[in-house]
């Protein structure tokens, strides 16, 4: 039995994936059998979310080995699906050097991931009060790492496994509404939450109505640099102005030791039919083709409150 | 016949609308025979932009009259169609005063309000140099005025007359995409052009692809707090933090003598279904019911480079 909100199993060698793109109105799945389903699966945000994409990147080597193909055509039909996503590389690296039985070594990531998973909740929980209101942006929750997520999954913690009181105030977040999969998700676990476009967080804040805001991560630099989805960085300019707490939630497999700053990051630009149209209605005219549509932005870490690890928070400012 | 171009026009004792619920996709009118008719193109924003709900009310006024209502009953309909936008009250105190001959004075508020329009684009194109890339919010053009509009006007005017080069970032504006709107006008002038989501545009300024902000305004207090489409909060905030100036264009109509601060303006709350779905389209789920829809938010005057009125610049910052 499929609960879609896990991003992904395996059974009976194929990967079962909850279809990200179909949320929240149908529950369904995309199965992959081979790696090249995986790298389809990646690109086209079937599953999103950096750890997550990380997971399904070593099973998918594992498929991959399958098919008796070198190491090189896996990672490089697995590499260019995402170029943001940090962890993706990450997982390619670990099955590299674990290559003697790939799918034990995939499964073996993936308990690696899903033991630090919960110590990262377990401390992103630690700066949650009760009564806090919590700003959140995109989706960071069981879908986008394993069990529990990175932001949202802290959050979660503490509301589930602590019983602190929290209001969650959800950014939609343009262009693919992943806000609407942090929505069911906070409705399939009573917390209480409400919905608002993205240009409306500033006013929440600038009306006290927000104590603190929490996000996931794609890619964070040596200089503690983030990048996350596009969004963010409006978000953390924002609560630097009005002086509340920014903080960003991330496993260390999201660390990029190569990059000394944000600056050396790939932005991700997505097609221009993710804007154009919603669910396949067309929201804009046909004729009109001019867009630009950047999947993240990176803030810089002076605007980071603390980074929050499985191994604790990094303070910053 | 009708352009679409101009928000409406008096013809045969009624009030043709340009309807802007259905642009870009359709071209069509929306007709008002009763002050009550106009009041609903007014709330249901078939007419939006702060000086042509002004104008509309103007014309509202006279066909109650000729319904013979009494002036409380023709101001307690319009008045509470949109809460923000100063213009309404103005042009309905502008009618109370010029009462004898409804209709002339309707026309004579329209002259007012085009003569102190052109002057207005004039200030505006001064502060446009050629080469500069424009970002605005929402929808500020000949629809939101009359014949230019307020912000979008002085961006055209400066293409059009005056021949600067001008390349104009265009913001989405969610919930109801008014960006599209600005979108249609710029192709229909042939200013090039591109439309972001409303997140995009702080990476954007981040990396230095945009000269100036330019945006009307709904309502300004005496200190010059300005109320404006929700989401221009953000823009300020960000403009500030890098350094790049932010500019409001309004007429005096927008000005409100009665605020000392933008703390006294009422925010309105429209209903969540703008949110929920787009062209009838549904976004979230129908269970999700925890929506909240604020249509404008609040830029304090310290975050504001300057306000062009038709009377020249008032430097702020």
């Amino acid at each position: 039995m499929h609960d879609f909100l896990t991003p992904l199993i395996w059974s009976e060698n194929q990967l079962i994936f909850t279809d990200q793109r179909l949320l929240p109105h149908i529950e369904d799945v995309f199965i992959a059998d081979k790696v090249e389903k995986v790298a389809q699966a990646i690109s086209d945000m079937v599953i999103r979310g950096a750890p997550a994409i990380g997971i399904a990147a070593a099973f998918g080597w594992a498929l991959g080995k399958k098919q008796k193909y070198s190491d090189q055509i896996i990672y490089d039909l697995l590499i260019k699906t995402r170029p943001t996503a940090r962890d993706l590389s990450y997982a390619l690296e670990y099955m590299l050097k674990h290559n003697a039985n790939p799918l034990k070594s995939a499964f073996n990531y993936l308990q690696t991931i899903t033991e630090l998973e919960l110590e990262l909740v377990k401390q992103v929980s630690s700066v949650i009060h009760s009564h806090d209101r919590i700003l959140t942006h995109c989706h960071s929750g069981s879908l986008a790492m394993y069990n529990w997520g990175t932001a949202l999954g802290g959050i979660n913690y503490a509301w589930q496994k602590q019983n602190k009181e929290i209001f969650l105030w959800i950014k939609e977040t343009r262009p693919r509404v992943q806000g609407r999969i942090t929505a069911w998700e906070a409705r399939k676990r009573g917390i209480p939450h409400c919905i608002i476009v993205d240009s409306t967080a500033a006013y929440l804040i600038s009306c006290r109505k927000v104590d603190k805001i929490i996000v996931g991560a794609d890619r964070i630099a040596k200089n503690f640099d983030v990048a996350n989805k596009i969004g963010t960085l409006s978000l953390a300019i924002t609560a630097r102005h009005f002086n509340i707490p920014f903080y960003v939630a991330a496993p260390k497999t999201t660390f990029d030791k190569q990059a000394d700053s944000g600056a050396s990051f790939i932005i991700e630009e997505r097609d221009n039919d993710e804007i154009k149209a919603f669910n396949n209605n067309l929201i804009y005219e046909k004729q009109e083709n001019y867009f630009f549509n950047p999947a993240f932005d990176i803030v810089p870490h002076c605007l980071i409150t603390a980074i929050i690890t499985e191994q604790g928070l990094i303070e910053l400012n």
